[in-house]
């Protein structure tokens, strides 16, 4: 049976969507007289998903199982299973979710980790901008507190490919990480009263709603920087905000948030009231906020196809 | 003979200064019985200087050598060499410059690499602050442009300690690292038309006034992004500023400035008329500027006196 591939991958952020070099790029790696067949909206897939032996979408809702009876290998690029109703897949069907996200993310984090460490996203470095900085050079002002990240220690909460990435990274770069699973949370305690750093990459259906809560950030010593990368349902936003005005954390990177706008809008519940709907005067500027963007990435699309290529479903 | 360790490290910044820790650790790593006494002034160092045998300092001027007939070491935790007066050392004394700075710059760079190809500079990000994110959640603005460190090729002009340890760090990332010190510049024009990055980690007396001019800046691709951690005189600020505006380079990290305002203020000479007397409005965004601190760091006379130990000056 020749395969036919088809891609639905529309996406509102451009490095999400299938676009013609992305095309170019699944052809490429695709067995030759394979068809790929490009959709951009539900009517036009769910008319496609019964010839279809490989489909690559964002979402995949379980009453169209009934219609995909050729189906082989259902791939998403997502690494969250939110929106693929993989649980009620038929037997013999390979569902398959992206696992090449902590390379990006683990770039990301690094990042967030060194630069924050290194004075880049201390206000006083925009405050300087008042003025010509021949006038405010702002070196007296973040003169303390910049430090090394070698030798410091992580704590990452979600040990999975995503989390298991990032401490590869920061063990290179001479950081000490301890690693934690939903299996051993209870020895996070210890871990937790000297983690320099709390970085959370916990899927958002676990069980996890504000773990980082006043519990958790009273083990945390002050100096500790928090990093969510994984759900916004983890957090517990006031809490949070609070330990920051107050100086009982030293700063947080928040990629995700309660109640996100968007498709994600769903996971851990908690709309309105959180920091996305604060003034962002009111924040304490030892947040940095993102946009769920962790995994932002031009080469995104490639770095799918080249992994379900590697895992022999192309 | 005993001992006797002058410190003299007096600096405007709070990192670069002999505190009372800083002093604590000095004695632990001296020899028993050695005297440490810490001078907070030029004519308390001048009064104490004949009996040192060990000199610590930020600058040391070439008519003092005369009092300093008991110097053995004269160490200085500085980098660059344009403070002490090393060419006029009598025979054996033994001048030291900090060789440890590589291990903090190189996180600096690093971090603002992964940070800028993950999407923290980028303007949108804070213009979304004009109300709160649930309104603006900016994702579609920075939906394009991120992309992966690893894979990339990196130039880095001036390979001494400096540029080396920030090669290495690259590498570790899986960054394809080009060094270039004088002795090869020639051959830096073929690497540069490829450079994704070009980092500068020049000294300040070498020749290499405005490297990074036209010339240069017209074989580099219009995504590379330069980095300046050396001196500010390697770069002709007016040409680079010029380049950021037209999108001729995709952005800028500078540490180092023209005319800086304190103790190198003499580097590379050009006072006004550069980066650091403009209106920050009237710079391209896609400038990142650091008042030279890509060496802060609160272990600094930690790391420094560490070194003088292993190396066998203490």
């Amino acid at each position: 049976m020749a395969e036919r591939y088809l891609v639905w991958l529309e996406w509102p952020e451009k490095c999400f969507r299938a676009d013609a070099k992305a095309l170019r790029f699944l052809r490429s790696l695709a067995p030759q007289g394979a068809d790929i067949v490009r959709v951009r909206g539900e009517r036009a897939f769910l008319r496609e998903l019964p010839r279809a032996t490989h489909a690559i979408v964002w979402s995949f809702r379980r009453e169209w199982w009934a219609l995909a009876g050729k189906l082989r290998v259902l791939a998403t690029p997502g690494a969250g299973r939110e929106l693929v109703a993989w649980r009620e897949a038929p037997k013999g069907v390979k569902v398959h979710f992206g696992g090449f996200h902590g390379r990006i993310i683990s770039e990301t984090v690094v990042g967030f980790m060194l630069a924050w460490a290194h004075g880049f996203f201390r206000p006083e470095i925009s405050a300087a901008d008042a003025g010509p900085w021949r006038r405010t050079w702002p070196r007296t002002a973040i003169d303390a507190g910049c430090s090394l990240v070698a030798g410091t220690r992580a704590v990452v909460l979600g040990y999975g490919r995503i989390g298991r990435a990032i401490g590869e990274k920061l063990e290179g770069l001479g950081v000490k990480v301890s690693g934690f699973t939903r299996k051993n949370f209870a020895a996070l305690r210890e871990s937790a009263k000297t983690a320099d750093w709390l970085i959370m990459a916990l899927p958002g259906d676990t069980g996890t709603d504000d773990m980082l809560g006043p519990g958790l950030i009273s083990l945390l010593p002050r100096r500790c920087v928090v990093v969510n990368v994984g759900r916004g349902n983890a957090v517990d936003e006031r809490a949070l905000v609070d330990a920051l005005a107050k100086g009982r954390l030293a700063g947080a990177y928040l990629d995700v948030f309660k109640g996100e706008p968007g498709p994600l809008a769903h996971v851990g519940g908690g709309a309105a009231g959180g920091i996305l709907d604060a003034e962002p005067s009111t924040l304490p500027p030892s947040l940095v906020k993102m946009p769920h963007s962790s995994a932002f990435c031009d080469e995104y699309l490639e770095l799918c196809f080249k992994e379900l290529k590697d895992e022999g479903l192309l």
